[in-house]
């Protein structure tokens, strides 16, 4: 690798090595490169814009400190990763595209990755995992964790900072502070954080303790000769945070984006005997305009977009974009319903009326326990709280779901997005797991919308039923409908959409069920179509009706075959069925980042491969 | 009520209101009165005892300050309570008992009681639920939660004290700090708590402060001087801990057996106008020498024992003991095996050589997330852990159990104790869905012993398997034998335990299979019996094996139907087996507590039942 950089091709960069060659400038000069190769790969593949941007001269200053190759970097979320792919000579012209580099960390990719995240806070517990490992090997190597200020907020980092594994292995937290974490209305953005920085009891004390010696002359000189006194009691209230007050040692404020700075934090956190806290503060979206004056995290997580264009909008045909329209409604007529979100306010979109109703819609952070017993409480009391999060971060509350709110069968309507496969996200982030396991937990209404229709008659259906539902979407655009078949529609029911008594019959749900209509009705195919609207709890006379059909054709677009399809076969079984009965659904294994279409490709669920038998 | 604390029978106390009548002197009579009823209930019914002991005079105090048929009183798992249902007018003689007052708090059983726990550390967030309903109405009363040092240090509860709802809406947080948690050996036990008691901090200033000004005589006067700046100084030190950091009001520390003094405490809270601590300090298993003096949990939950009698021991036919002495060899021989725990090393039996084994058997409190994630790490570090964990709370930690552990197929096994039936825990513990959830999860081996040989074997497996694994277990006693028949037992495969090659078949797993073995030979039925020792993966071959048999028993004594059962029939299906399966299972429904032979029973389960039509 040349030295020179005006000479540097990032594509051809192959180990970190070379960063230490660089003088400071230079490394500004290599930052902003950087920063501008993944503003444009972003903007043509999508992916994570603002946290990348924020933190490349952090992750210059970490391989330039360690070696990676024997050192360990477990990024938190991993969304972050960018600058690390490219200095460890990983291109980005693929991201996130099947067989390019992944959004995420991944062993795979590289002897530089030694930890795949994904979800939130597990960091510092893999950590430890890593340090006890380390130490009785007795060997000689760094575990640094890079973690957000929301992350290291959720409960999780806290019991792990809570451990005492933590004071017996040490390990370098490297908080990369962007007083935002997703978005800026976050509601728990670490007031312990906050406190760090403003330390108004410092400043407190200093006042007061002028103020009860300065009236007089000998009271002034006291107050000057004993500045060493102050600066003790300055020391220890700084140094008195959360951190301290558990007894790890504490490094910071540094500037985030001065790499020389970072580096010697990073050193003096390196010859710490016990576990360490780097707290860094750096500027989200750093580097694009846009991102970095976006406040609600419009650029967190985009789509393919044209740089230094107008502001990202959402996208308006999707299902997140249309229930969040049938909640404002809602919210308008009545005080007691609430909106709640773990952190992903702007995905939900909810973001955009947040300010209209800032009583009734709640952000709690990256607190998916919490925001499942939250709802629980407030429906104890008579509120109906709706709460929007993904069907792959709703796996953090399945206790939640189970203790909390089925078993008293509450009062609480789960809005599930990106349920089924979600696509470049990857393996991390699927949203194939909930239906199945909702499935079993008792008092749980599931559904699913295949149309606006359906979906305004789910939600009239949740707004006046008094119990436990569900109503999952995925990541696809809605069909713009005006069907007038869900009417009368009553939870546990079913539709047939395509009747004529023919002795094939598909039972679905969710948007593919368009397919399907279109698909037999384009192909004049001698089969019945039903939409499957609720998979729990199910009618059994529909169960009862199937039983004449010679075929059976059951197909899970958003799940895995442990929930419908198994539950379906199961009924009919129950009913002495013997005839045929065909399953699809999505395979129980974890599936690369790819588009959602070469995910359903992969798993030859095809609508065309599933009913070529038929034409 | 008559006032006279002599004529006090406890089962004819009606609600609290008598309480404001009698003087501290008398309330400290009733106390102990009080303290020998649970001792002696408990004695016969069996329950949880150290905890109840130790808040006695706490209930009290709280009853007398609150009025709690309006003001809310959440008690966070709930398993403290029997002191309140006593004030509240509910006998404790049926305790535990079917259709006897249960071990948790009971919406029905009282107005009481507005909240029903069971895990820990939801509290917190529910109550803030109810905060937030209290303010929209304008309504005036307050909201109580319970909740001891262990649980409050769980994530979830960090995560609600984190949320600035709690800054919003006014909740009184009485803390009852006993430095135990369930175990004192507990790994994290709260740091940050101990930090207040011991306030280092304060005492090294004063120190520091006094040497630095008392070298000479106008030093020693200023010393004299400052006093009351110096108390300014101490004040601040001792409110700054966690709480105050997060801008909570904090009072304490409390005597929490002196009932006047955490009167003062509850009535200065009752005044606070935002959120507040009341940090109160007591004794677990107080007025019971052997719980009081028992430092590792035993005395936590117990079985009916004889009063004043020796130390109770654990049950040495468990599958927990078991289970825990086949680990107990492996650790001898292997450094990387690692036992970790969510504060159950007493219920998982390892305490009892925990000491033996002081780096290998980690408990890192009442953090289950956490734990899981813990494990990974050390996986991924080519470590070997097994967690024990009991069925109730593997729930909590679900998305680590796919994030972390599965995605990668890490080398870790869980050993989940409690699967199926619990009995007299009731609905917040039942261990029915861990099953039917692990079955979708990928790369998830599922695994249940019948017998002590078995288990034997199923240790072995898992000690040379170097991928996810999971060993399920019941509260069932074992049954010792030797049998060889599993000597060549695979990953996936099932075994014969009867075959003659008969019409009907039963399949089955666990401990109940011996039953159906002795039924079915006592009563001379045509039936084979298989044991289906792993419910994943499945040897497909076995499925088409049972395609002769003219009718299949699928029986699940351990799980809900759409585990197992489901799963059965559906691979059944897809060979086109068009004879007679009969499904029994778990009801997917929270039953109510009662003995596990109730359960079964009301379930109909029973093995008499289900093969009657067989005789």
């Amino acid at each position: 690798m040349s030295k020179k950089l005006v000479d540097i091709d990032i594509n051809a960069i192959e180990n970190p090595y070379f960063l230490k060659d660089l003088s400071y400038k230079e490394l500004d000069l290599l930052s902003n490169k950087i920063r501008n190769y993944i503003i444009e790969v972003v903007s043509k593949n999508g992916g994570h814009l603002s946290s990348n941007l924020g933190v490349v001269e952090a992750t210059i200053a970490l391989n330039r400190v360690f070696d990676f190759k024997k050192d360990k970097l477990l990024f938190d979320v991993g969304h972050q990763c960018y600058t690390h792919k490219i200095l460890t000579g990983r291109s980005l012209e693929k991201l996130r595209k099947k067989d390019g580099v992944s959004g995420f960390p991944k062993k795979s990719e590289s002897i530089y990755d030694c930890f795949e995240s994904g979800h939130s806070s597990n960091s510092i517990s893999n950590a430890l995992g890593f340090a006890l490992k380390r130490d009785i090997s007795n060997a000689n190597y760094d575990i640094v964790v890079f973690i957000g200020d929301s992350s290291i907020s959720n409960g999780l980092s806290f019991e792990a900072l809570n451990d005492d594994l933590i004071q017996k292995h040490k390990i370098i937290i490297v908080l990369n502070d962007n007083d935002m974490s997703i978005s800026k209305t976050v509601g728990s953005t670490s007031r312990f954080l906050q406190k760090i920085s403003t330390s108004v009891l410092y400043n407190k004390l200093k006042v007061s303790y002028k103020n009860s010696l300065s009236k007089n002359k000998l009271g002034k000189w006291i107050y000057r000769t004993s500045y060493k006194f102050k600066n003790f009691i300055k020391n220890l209230f700084f140094r008195k945070n959360l951190f301290t007050l558990m007894n790890l040692n504490y490094i910071g404020v540094i500037d985030g984006h001065n790499i020389k700075a970072i580096e010697r934090a990073l050193n003096k956190a390196k010859n710490s005997t016990k576990s360490v806290i780097v707290h860094i503060k750096t500027i989200k979206g750093l580097g694009y305009k846009f991102a970095q004056e976006d406040e609600e995290g419009y650029y967190h997580g985009v789509a393919p977009f044209k740089i230094n264009k107008d502001k990202l909008f959402l996208n308006s045909k999707s299902y997140s974009y249309l229930y969040a329209n049938y909640m404002k409604e809602i919210l308008k007529k009545d005080k007691d319903v609430f909106l709640l979100s773990p952190a992903t306010l702007v995905g939900s979109d909810l973001e955009r009326f947040k300010n209209e109703f800032p009583e009734q819609i709640i952000d709690v952070g990256i607190a998916e326990e919490h925001c499942l017993s939250l709802a629980a409480g407030m429906a104890l009391n008579g509120l109906k709280p709706y709460i929007f999060i993904y069907s792959t971060f709703l796996q953090r509350a399945f206790d939640q779901i189970i203790h909390d709110i089925a078993r008293d069968n509450l009062n609480v309507t789960l809005m599930i997005d990106r349920s089924g496969f979600v696509g470049e996200d990857g393996p991390s982030h699927m949203g194939i797991f909930d239906e199945s396991f909702l499935l079993e937990v008792p008092n749980t209404i599931v559904s699913m919308a295949s149309c606006k229709s359906l979906a305004k008659k789910l939600i009239e259906i949740s707004y006046l039923n008094k119990n436990f539902m569900c109503i999952r979407f995925p990541k696809d655009n809605y069909i713009d409908d005006s069907e007038d078949i869900y009417n009368d529609l009553k939870i546990g029911e079913w539709k047939y959409v395509l009747k004529h008594d023919f002795d094939s019959v598909v039972l679905t749900f969710g948007p593919c069920l368009n397919e399907f209509k279109k698909y037999i009705i384009q192909n004049n195919l001698n089969i019945d179509l039903i939409n499957c609207v609720f998979q729990n709890p199910i009618n059994e006379q529909h169960i009862k009706d199937l039983l004449k059909y010679k075929t059976i054709i059951i197909y899970n677009g958003y799940g895995v075959e442990n929930g419908f399809n198994f539950k379906i076969i199961s009924l009919l079984n129950k009913y002495n069925f013997s005839n045929k009965v065909i399953s699809y659904a999505i395979k129980n294994k974890f599936l690369e980042h790819q588009t959602i279409y070469e995910c359903v490709q992969s798993e030859n669920l095809l609508i065309s491969d599933v009913l070529k038998d038929f034409k």
